[in-house]
C-alpha cells in the first residue's frame, strides 16, 4: 500500500490532542475521518508525537498507509477542504513503505512560550503562559543547559506514568527572549513591557509532560523561586516533588520533527 | 470631574465593534460596564474610533469622566479584572479636562494585513484576510503612494454613508512584507510559501470601511486583477463601484492614535 507522510498544524485551542478520544475532538480523529472519506476506507494515522490537549503544532508530522492514488496536491487540497480552520495540511508526501511518523523519528524540537509583564495581550494569551513577574531568561537558559546530553528525566515525568525507562538524549536546550523585527510588529505580538521568551528543546525522545515539567521548573528559576541548580539536581535525584509545576498546555508547541 | 485616558487592546473576534449595540458584546459596553461598577454610578466611554465587527485594536483610546480616585494603575488591574481576555486596559492616564479620544485625536495609524500561500496558517486566520495568490507587493506600495496628500475619498466610502464631507489627509500609506525574525518565530506566524503583507495608512481621519475599501482595491492590484491607476481613478472619479470589493474586517487593525 502506499504510505503518505502528512505535515500539520494546528491551534490546540478546544481539543482534545492528538490522541483519538472516547469524546471530544482530536486531530487524529479528525485525519482519519477526512482520509476515510477520500479512500472510501478506514484509515489509521500515526502522529510523531501525541502532543496533549491545548498543545499546538507547527508541523507535526503524520503517516498512514492509503488505497487512494490522488497526486499529493490533490491530496492537501482535499483534506484541508474537510478540516476546520483550526487544523491545516501544510504538506503531503510520499514516503518509503516502512516510513511510520513515531518510529523513524529521530530528533522532535519542542519549544515553550513564555510571556511575562503586567498586561497579556489578547492576542498571545491563548499561545503562551503568561508570568506577570519579569523572567531572568539567562538564568533559565544557564539552568536549561544541565539538560542537554543523555540523562534518566524520569524526575520531569507525570507522576503514574508507566514508560520502560526514563533515559533520553537531549541535543539542544536553551531560553532566549524573542526580538519581533519592527516597533508595529512587536506590538501585534506583546504590549510594552511585556516579552515573549521561548524554552527551545530537541530530543530523541519525551517523557509525559517532561517539556511541561522542566519549563514550570524553569519559570521558578527565572522568577528566583527556585536556585539554578534544581535542574540538575531533578536530574540526579529523579524524583518528581524536587521539579516545579507542570506548566500549561497552551505554552507548548510542537514545532519540528527530524528524519 | 476626572477625565482618564484609557488605551485598550482586542482582539475583534466575535464581538460587535467598539460601538455599543442592541445586543452583542462591544468594547464600548464591556468598558461602560466595568467603569460604572468601579464607580458606583453610569459611566460614558468615547473612543477614538468606531471600529467595526471583528476588526481588531492594538492601541485603541477611549476616554471617559469619573467620580473615583483610586491610582491609575489600580484602576488598570481592576478593569482587567472585569474585563474578559480578548480585551486588555494597556493603560489609565489622568487627561486634561477637555481630554476627548475622538475629537482630540490629530492622526489615526491603521494595518490591513493580508496573508498570501496556498495553505493559510491557524496561527493567522484570525487576524488576517487570506488571499490564495502571490500578491504583488511592490505594485500595492506603488498604487497606494496616490493615497497620501489631502483627497475626497468618498469613493472609498461605504455606499448610503453619510458624512458632511469626503476630505481627509493621509500622511502616510505604504505596503511591505513582514519579515519575522528566525525561521521559528517565522514558521510560528506563516508556513512556508506564505507571506504576511501589511497596508499601513495613517490619516486624520478616516469615512466609514475607507481602509477596507482601499485594502479590497490593493489586493486586486496586487493579484493583477486591477490595474495601477485604479487607487488615483477612484479618488478623482469619487465611484464606489469603480474601486475593489470592501476587504474583511478580521484584517483590519487600529494600531495607534496620536494626540
Amino acid at each position: 500500500m502506499r504510505v503518505l507522510k502528512l505535515t500539520v498544524a494546528y491551534d490546540g485551542t478546544g481539543l482534545v490532542g492528538w490522541q483519538r478520544q472516547a469524546s471530544g475532538t482530536s486531530v487524529q480523529g479528525l485525519l482519519e475521518q477526512a482520509l476515510a472519506r477520500i479512500d472510501e476506507q478506514p484509515v489509521t494515522v500515526a502522529g510523531a508525537g501525541r502532543t496533549d490537549a491545548g498543545v499546538h503544532a507547527l508541523a507535526q508530522v503524520a503517516s498512514c498507509a492509503v488505497g487512494t492514488d490522488l497526486p499529493t496536491d490533490t491530496l492537501r487540497r482535499a483534506l484541508n477542504a474537510m478540516l476546520p480552520a483550526q487544523v491545516r495540511v501544510l504538506a503531503v508526501e510520499d514516503a518509503a513503505p516502512g516510513f511510520h511518523a513515531r518510529f523513524s523519528a529521530r530528533l522532535k524540537h519542542y519549544r515553550y512560550l513564555f510571556v511575562d509583564g503586567p498586561v497579556l495581550s489578547p492576542f498571545v494569551s491563548r499561545y503562551a503562559w503568561h508570568v506577570p513577574q519579569a523572567l531572568d531568561a539567562a538564568a533559565m537558559h544557564a539552568a536549561a543547559q544541565h539538560l542537554t546530553g543523555t540523562h534518566d528525566f524520569s524526575g520531569f515525568q507525570s507522576t503514574g506514568s508507566e514508560v520502560a525507562h526514563g533515559v533520553r538524549t537531549v541535543t539542544r536546550a536553551s531560553v532566549e527572549t524573542l526580538c519581533p523585527p519592527d516597533g508595529m510588529a512587536a506590538a501585534l505580538v506583546v504590549p510594552a513591557g511585556s516579552r515573549l521568551i521561548a524554552f527551545d528543546i530537541s530530543a530523541d525522545g519525551f517523557l509525559r509532560h517532561m517539556v511541561r515539567a522542566i519549563a514550570g521548573t524553569l519559570a521558578d528559576i527565572g522568577m528566583g523561586r527556585r536556585d539554578a541548580g534544581a535542574v540538575a539536581r531533578v536530574l540526579q535525584e529523579r524524583r518528581r516533588d524536587a521539579a516545579g509545576a507542570t506548566a500549561p498546555a497552551h505554552g507548548l508547541w510542537l514545532v519540528r520533527v527530524d528524519y
